[in-house]
């Protein structure tokens, strides 16, 4: 049986590493490691950071490979996504075939945590329907943008007893503020934010997060939103990319009781 | 200016400890441990155990304190946790002035992440609004028992781009199942779980994640609640204290497109 490890590495600062990411990477015979793309070639830099910073086991190889590219035009958003991991899983099969003996262990190095809008778990899912190779799964969790923002801004997720709601920029006029005192934006090719006109919502914004281009801004959304917006244009400028997240919030510890 | 540093731990396995928070422990002159009843015994061990583990600071000094016990009787459960929060702000104005020098560092050993269901970041703003002490605060990341869970039972959080809601079990009935189809439930004194009658819901539950004594259970909630509720009981029984969290599911991926 082969044997997967699905390893959160933090969100670009190489010391979001746990213990437990590094031990699990040092017991690969294989890192696999995708790279495509402006994107992603940034990214594979920092994994292969990572593993030369942290893998000591003289016996680990690392076999990069290239991540299929999703296709939009002329396709619902679900039919170019399930297409895409279909891709990716018959690339991940192939990759366990040829890449791995049958008793090997192989390591996924997943930004932030495999749990957290991130699809290698779905995907691996995928490649065991296949029927073409037997596995087990690990999942090591790892930092996610979440939790860098919040050390960032130096703020807690939640106010005290209330509900947090993690959601996408298209679904953030659902909730909040009228249904949800905490919202966490985790994917906004719209930017929701500058459509919110509630003049008690507060906006904690970062790009980049963990890594040394990490930008941070926050204040209440209707004075800073046009801010946040024009620098994040920027920077995407800048790096040909951007990664950002966000968090909004109305009312305080305490007044619901 | 002093400068404390708010850590992240994880939850109770010393390998969520991430290099940055190994780091920071190290660059600390104080660090500061919490000790106070049954549950806080169990937990101020693996903070000694992180410390001896990791610490290799040798002018690095641990001090061990009495955290304040919060109140219930007679109090209703804002003033009780106002109370119990300024009475902790005491403390850390008192430890800060007797045991760290005025550009000293400490270190504020967090469960979990700092971020999520923590007080801390909260209570040291109180500190800072006594005026009795000025300091900088750093915050770093850390494992929480979400990502735990969640790499336990190998599955992802959020459902493909569906929202997420972190709530209690007191407002769990709010939103799950009619709004959220994701819901974790971080606290819960009243077993929320047993009173959901969905028979499409699917609950994963975890007790004392990352610890040596980490259980877990899943299934359709209505099927296993009953089982989730004896062995929580027991498991209760057995340590004299219990930390659980666990997820809610309806529906699946890509079924609102």
């Amino acid at each position: 049986m082969r044997h997967i490890l699905v390893v959160g590495i933090g969100t670009g600062n190489p010391e979001h590493l746990t213990v437990q990411a590094i031990n699990a990477l040092n017991r690969a015979d294989v890192l696999f490691v995708p790279t495509k793309g402006r994107k992603k070639v940034d990214l594979a830099e920092v994994r292969r950071d990572i593993i030369a910073r942290y893998v000591t086991n003289p016996a680990s190889r690392t076999v990069e490979f290239a991540l299929p590219v999703r296709q939009v035009e002329g396709r619902s958003y679900v039919g170019g996504v399930d297409e895409w991991h279909a891709a990716i899983a018959e690339t991940y099969v192939r990759l366990f075939l040829e890449e791995l003996p049958e008793d090997g262990t192989a390591g996924l190095l997943v930004w932030g945590d495999p749990m957290l809008y991130d699809s290698t778990l779905r995907i691996l899912e995928r490649v065991r329907a296949t029927g073409k190779v037997a596995f087990d799964t690990e999942v090591i969790p790892g930092i996610t943008s979440i939790q860098a923002l919040c050390a960032s801004h130096r703020i807690p997720l939640n106010l005290v007893g209330k509900p947090v709601e993690i959601t996408t920029g298209r679904r953030l006029h659902e909730s909040f503020p009228h249904r949800s005192e905490t919202a966490v934006v985790m994917l906004d090719g719209e930017q929701a934010f500058t459509k919110v006109t509630d003049p008690d919502a507060m906006i904690y914004w970062g790009a980049y997060l963990g890594s040394p281009d990490e930008v941070i801004l926050s204040g209440r959304a209707v004075e800073c939103a046009g801010e946040i917006a024009r620098r994040r244009a920027e920077e995407r400028e800048k790096h040909g990319w951007i990664m950002d997240i966000y968090l909004m919030q109305k009312g305080a510890d305490f007044d619901d009781e």
